[in-house]
């Protein structure tokens, strides 16, 4: 990759790579940004070039030939130091992942009203196919077993100002679980990862937050506590609708980590022009729930509920529990004689029989992330 | 317990065990009962007495001395056969675990729309501590390894009138699962179970559908197929709201297995007169999600959603994906000077952040099962 640094050798943002121009930025440094979002119903697989960027600092520049990945238990003296040939050299396992950052679809959850953080769309998510090796056989090799109350900390090589480096922690529990396919990454759709997706190694836990998907690994650490980082403590939690930044304690709300069950339309777009054709307009989009839960159902209305299509589902055939990827669905939807304009409205149902609110009003929280209300799109008919 | 029987020994309702007089029966033969739903709130464990019961069939009268639970593996020699005494000598493990029958709160649902089913309230539901041995344990004492495919079918010896048994089955990955914790479980709050709660063994399969958990266990089998039961493949399922029984698929939706987010107030009940003291009632409830998911937050609130309060949790420390117990709530919740009457709301959300559908229009089935919407509850206040 090329890299299109600022003149100015002395950023932070001097070294960052180039993206794709059809990612529009929520925020240029650190680089945020989405693709449109009907490219998204493009592919199950959504290329490399096309996935949502969330960067918390700048890009770090790392040489793959002296990376060392340092992996710790906390209370022994165990310890691992690994390069990238090591973990190569390791049993290579493969996962299909969706991963959603914790602000997706915030911008719906601000138009209700407003929150704090970057203007995500519906589009801060991508489903895609990693490849590395998995925590739980790394750990195991050093000896750890499963503890209810551990702790991994993920920290990785972008630095804040002070030096202090973004980090994250995930349960045990989840590292250890045979069904949680949490990986050390290397590779992004048989590709070795590229600079914004965390080359040459990142922390791969599906079903889990993006934010938890730590990039650019340097340090795994089993340990008693969760990291005491920002983004862990004081950041990617959801509050009551009446909690205000006045009076908001973040020790009081769990860090998130299996995200609810969500849905988008992605096709047709807010406002676009729909053809009619033998009295029915066609819709796309996605589906995905956190934890491994499987998307079991779509159901797509164009008359406020009256009348609830059930679409057709694309989707992989892992279980339960273990459905990482994201479902795309499709639907052939009537509409009303004479009719101008339709709302679209997408609700999602996963294995758990969990489905989506109805409305942001009840489940608003401050930071504006777990927005996962029903997903609207208004659109003109034309016949 | 004493039987009360009808005189007609040739009925199969002849040997029904003597129920506490406080179970109000939604069905007596055969027999479902529940609580009143302010015993619920009174006790984290709730006593066996006041646990609801949901029957199929007639209660089997099994004799323990005779009684033997036979254990196949599908397509292998391998077969096991237990005795009571052989069971209780193998590891005992312990599981506080929530079960809530498929239609609990079904009578909620069908005052919006009519639905097919026992007009169950809101406690068909209890929390009680289950001892047993761990089927993982035993499984894997016979050489069974997981399989994502494989299923586990749990039949009773409960029979119908064609001596068919009743039965369900669960996925082999959630029996084989280290914190999946599902028994076969001999005793209830440290007693043997009695006779309308499965005695002598039941499966007990922690934040899996009451219907799952079956009772009076006579044969597991593991299987490439799911059980072909009536209660497995056209019952129990969820369906779109615009589903009617004209147009209904059974083969078209999955078994329910994990149960989604719920809560209920308890206290106070519909119509009750609540005394305000300093400007607040108290309200007092329960919550639970199945797949072991944890209670995270009860919003309350009293003015329609204008102003949320979170509730104070009683809950166990048992993490997420293995907190199988329910949880308790209080809220003083103050309200309005001069208000003559309240419309309480409870909400919960779990450790994925999944949180109830606001009303039951969208989420509506023909079976009237997965009744979770908000749960709403009218009260004239008093000073
Ligand atoms: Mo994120
Ligand atoms: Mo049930």
């Amino acid at each position: 990759e090329d890299e299109v640094g600022t003149k100015d050798l002395d950023s932070p943002w001097a070294n960052e790579p180039k993206r794709h121009p059809v990612l529009k930025p929520a925020a240029e440094t650190p680089f945020n940004a989405e693709p449109p979002l009907d490219i998204l119903v493009q592919k199950f697989i959504t290329p490399v070039e096309f996935f949502y960027v969330r960067n918390h600092l700048p890009v770090p520049v790392i040489d793959e030939k002296s990376y060392e990945l340092e992996i710790e238990v906390e209370g022994s003296e165990k310890t691992l130091t690994l390069s990238l040939d090591e973990l190569k050299k390791m049993p290579k396992y493969s996962v299909t992942a969706a991963i959603q950052c914790g602000g997706n679809r915030r911008s719906d959850m601000h138009a209700v009203k407003p929150v704090k953080g970057l203007s995500w769309g519906a589009a801060a998510i991508g489903n895609a196919t990693w490849s590395g090796v998995r925590l739980r056989d790394v750990l195991k090799s050093m000896g750890v077993e499963n503890d209810e109350n551990k702790h991994v900390i993920l920290e990785g090589h972008d630095l804040d100002p002070t030096a202090a480096p973004y980090a994250a922690s995930i349960p045990l529990y989840k590292a250890m679980d045979e069904r949680g396919d949490v990986l050390l990454a290397y590779e992004m759709n048989g590709k070795p990862l590229t600079r914004d997706h965390g080359y040459p190694v990142r922390a791969i836990v599906p079903g889990v937050v993006g934010s938890r998907n730590v990039k650019w690994l340097a340090r795994v650490v089993v340990s008693d506590k969760e990291s005491d980082s920002h983004w862990q403590q004081k950041d990617y939690k959801g509050f009551s609708p009446s909690t205000d930044w006045d009076t908001v304690d973040f020790s009081k709300s769990p860090a998130i980590q299996n995200l609810p069950v969500t849905s988008a339309i992605c096709q047709p777009q807010p406002g676009e022009k729909v053809k009619v054709v033998d009295g029915f307009i066609t819709a796309r989009g996605y589906a995905w729930s956190g934890g491994g839960n499987k998307i079991v159902r779509v159901d797509i209305t164009a008359d406020g509920g009256k009348s609830w299509h059930v679409a057709e589902l694309e989707q992989s055939d892992a279980h339960p529990g273990r459905h990482y990827s994201w479902t795309l669905w499709t639907i052939k939807i009537p509409v009303e004689e004479g009719k101008q304009e339709v709302e679209i409205w997408a609700k999602a149902v996963d294995s758990n029989y969990n489905c989506q609110p109805e409305t942001f009003e009840n489940t608003w929280n401050l930071r504006g992330v777990l927005s996962n209300a029903y997903h609207r799109v208004k659109v003109s008919l034309v016949r």
